[in-house]
């Protein structure tokens, strides 16, 4: 068994950055929970922050739009649009932060089934080398983290609830 | 002199094109013509088309929708956002077709003037490879030249218009 529970981040060329995380979980529920609106609040976003569903049409050319509202109750709002939508192995979809807008990356998410533990690897691509800098900069990676925790949180009591 | 009237393209790595042609105008006049809403439907778009501006808000974060019609009838709009737009050396905006939602490109158009030519450079870069090769196998070295050709002629005739 794959070692979970940890984010890696790499930056393999000058314009991606590429995410994985193992899950002790069928890809059919992680997939699951990547596609369903009721379960995006469950996990999308910073811990502690509540994430809204404004519009989710997972199917390609499809628009997503979800905001972010933090405890001060300042708002932030992400959209894109469905590129691919292929359960359970891939989806991939553009992101834009509503506060910089035109700064627009595309992520392609694939996931893999092994002896039960699936893997997630998010390929994140970019315009530039400057935009991909940017995001690593804003703080992505504390971001990414407690929502892959989040996910993971919610995948084991997904499971748990199955399994009574 | 450098030759005018020649586009040249090409593709210094796997997700950009680089289109650089020359014009007998000063830069300003250039600039002029890439973020004037009255002058875009004189250039913008392949000959014999007509191009609308149904949005034009030239400032960083400001959208743009062209909407083009061929002699059919047939009608293909395109918006983005621009990013930057530093006259006269400089204008970036995303693009994206709107019969191809989620297929978004960053076009970063610089002007350098010399003796009194414009080289104008358009590098355009794409998510990914594949993007970036299903463009050019759609046409566009011929759309593109088209609107060069156009924008050509339309510096001429404000040139000539200019000295008389």
């Amino acid at each position: 068994m794959q070692k979970t529970s940890t984010l890696n981040i790499t930056t393999p060329n000058d314009r991606d950055i590429v995410l994985t995380r193992v899950f002790d979980a069928p890809r059919a529920l992680v997939f699951k929970a990547f596609t369903d609106p009721t379960l995006i609040p469950k996990w999308w976003g910073r811990r502690g922050h509540t994430t809204t569903v404004d519009t989710m049409d997972v199917r390609p050319g499809g628009a997503w739009r979800f905001v972010e509202r933090a405890p001060d109750g300042n708002e932030f709002a992400f959209h894109g649009i469905y590129r691919e939508a292929a359960a359970p192995a891939r989806l991939v979809y553009t992101f834009e932060f509503e506060g910089m807008p035109g700064y627009v990356s595309l992520e392609m998410v694939t996931l893999e089934e092994r002896g039960g533990q699936t893997t997630i690897t998010n390929t994140v691509a970019f315009h530039t080398m400057e935009d991909r800098d940017g995001m690593l900069a804003s703080g992505m990676e504390g971001g990414a983290t407690e929502s892959m925790d989040e996910l993971g949180e919610l995948l084991a009591s997904m499971l748990a609830r199955e399994a009574n």
